[in-house]
């Protein structure tokens, strides 16, 4: 058994009947990711580009802003190197190493945040919880301010991003379980391609990949979604320096009004030949 | 602006140019659950059913078993009545009730968890974080076992169901943007939908509407979910006493290992005339 996808028994079931064959799955696992020791999070994920996706996540929810911010990350028991990242041993019994752990030391003058950064980000004491502070928060904790990007992408070469990414998306294909995410120049040409079974995972591993190449902030560039354009989706665009975010499907209110907020090109609904431009259409060339 | 769809000017641009028109979204606000006045998660939600929400929410981790188990739930300011529920002011400036703070009260009986529900169901203090582990919690903390419920469902009934969340889905029509989640007899009828940009929360509030109407444990129902079977929605499936996931697309690998252990017929793929179930098949009749 791999530790992307994994084969499970099923029974077909069509209108002539049913038979038995085996299915490739997605595979889904929780990885715990620990800030100098102490739990913060954990997500379910699909196995790989791990040290990637605990780098993005931190990034993208202001914990660090570059990649010297952290001076170590390695799985629970002993560290990972590149050629264990790519054979690991599977799930293993009491006292195994399980893949699933990943500890990252913060350099010596980052300060370690206080609490569970995912509820942090959001939550206050007040009544006030709402969309607005949700927004508030992402300003001011951001780095990076992709207003300013003087980046222009034809409308014909943002119509060629999905086929791009659905070429690239090799589980998704063996699967029908994963989103994808990925990075692109202005001119089309792919950066990186990541996926997930979870929509934000992707995000986070396309993000880490950028930290790790040193290509924060992320300016010119467009990051695609294989699937809807969420507030955090968004959020994570705006906190790595990215102009242009692209979905294939819906955005949300609050998308809208962050990335409207934060001076980012948000287009959706990119099908064919057409798309809508919610946000900045003057990055749009047509 | 309701609460459920927003209006924002899109610029429409397809290959002949492009055209400025106003898009309807789906609205995406945080909502904060408070249990008996500490905060424990925020959730990007749709507005609406926020009720239904929490307390699906708090069924489906384990912190109650039943309506009784919860004496009060209120906005940060003021109860909501039904009457307020329907026609809520919008969010406000500040000392304004933007009705995105929800807090449940519970029973005197009930013991309040000590931490972030969400967080320790899965946390744990070792390096074995694991699939395994994450199986083995639900098991645990569940009041219901979907194994013993004798519910068969016709294959004929299964594809008729995605048709019907989808006529039912009002919101997903003018926005693209929301998933579905339904709760069905036996025999196809539908009990409930729900829809939220989150699918989790779509799900939450299914079961919130069954646990106010007393149908807790959901023997002898059907929940269809409008996009993947992931872990945390087969969870709370078995949290409920649901003896039957339905997805319309992929499952993953902890899905279906889930299902496995705890009894659950897990149906995916379910489009046009067929299926593929991969667990309990002996209630799928054909």
């Amino acid at each position: 058994m791999g530790r992307v996808t994994a084969r499970r028994k099923a029974s077909h079931v069509t209108a002539d009947g049913a038979v038995s064959r085996p299915e490739t799955l997605a595979v889904e696992e929780p990885l715990e990711i620990r800030l100098n020791g102490t739990p913060i999070t954990v997500t379910m994920r699909t196995p790989g580009s791990d040290v990637e996706l605990a780098q993005g996540f931190l990034l993208t929810e202001g914990v660090i802003g570059r990649r010297d911010d952290i001076s170590r990350v390695e799985y629970c028991r002993g560290r990972p190197d590149p050629q264990s990242l790519r054979s690991r041993p599977p799930d293993g019994d009491d006292g195994m190493n399980t893949y699933n752990v990943l500890d990252v030391t913060l350099a010596d003058d980052v300060p370690t945040p206080s609490l569970d950064v995912t509820r942090n980000f959001y939550t206050t004491s007040s009544c006030g919880v709402c969309g607005k502070g949700s927004i508030d928060a992402v300003r001011t904790v951001s780095r990076h301010s992709p207003g300013d990007d003087p980046t222009v992408v034809a409308a014909e070469t943002l119509t060629t991003l999905p086929d791009q990414l659905r070429k690239a998306q090799k589980v998704f294909a063996s699967t029908g379980g994963l989103h994808g995410a990925a990075l692109f120049d202005a001119d089309g040409t792919v950066l990186v391609v990541r996926e997930d079974i979870g929509r934000h995972n992707a995000v986070d591993k396309t993000i880490g990949w950028a930290l790790e190449n040193s290509r924060i902030p992320l300016s010119g560039t467009v990051l695609l979604v294989s699937g809807r354009a969420s507030f955090e989706l968004t959020q994570k665009a705006v906190m790595a320096g990215i102009p242009m975010l692209a979905a294939v499907s819906a955005p949300s209110s609050l998308a809208v009004d962050l990335a409207s907020q934060a001076g980012l090109t948000l287009v959706a609904f990119l099908r064919g030949e057409s798309m809508n431009v919610y946000t900045r259409p003057d990055r749009v060339k047509y």
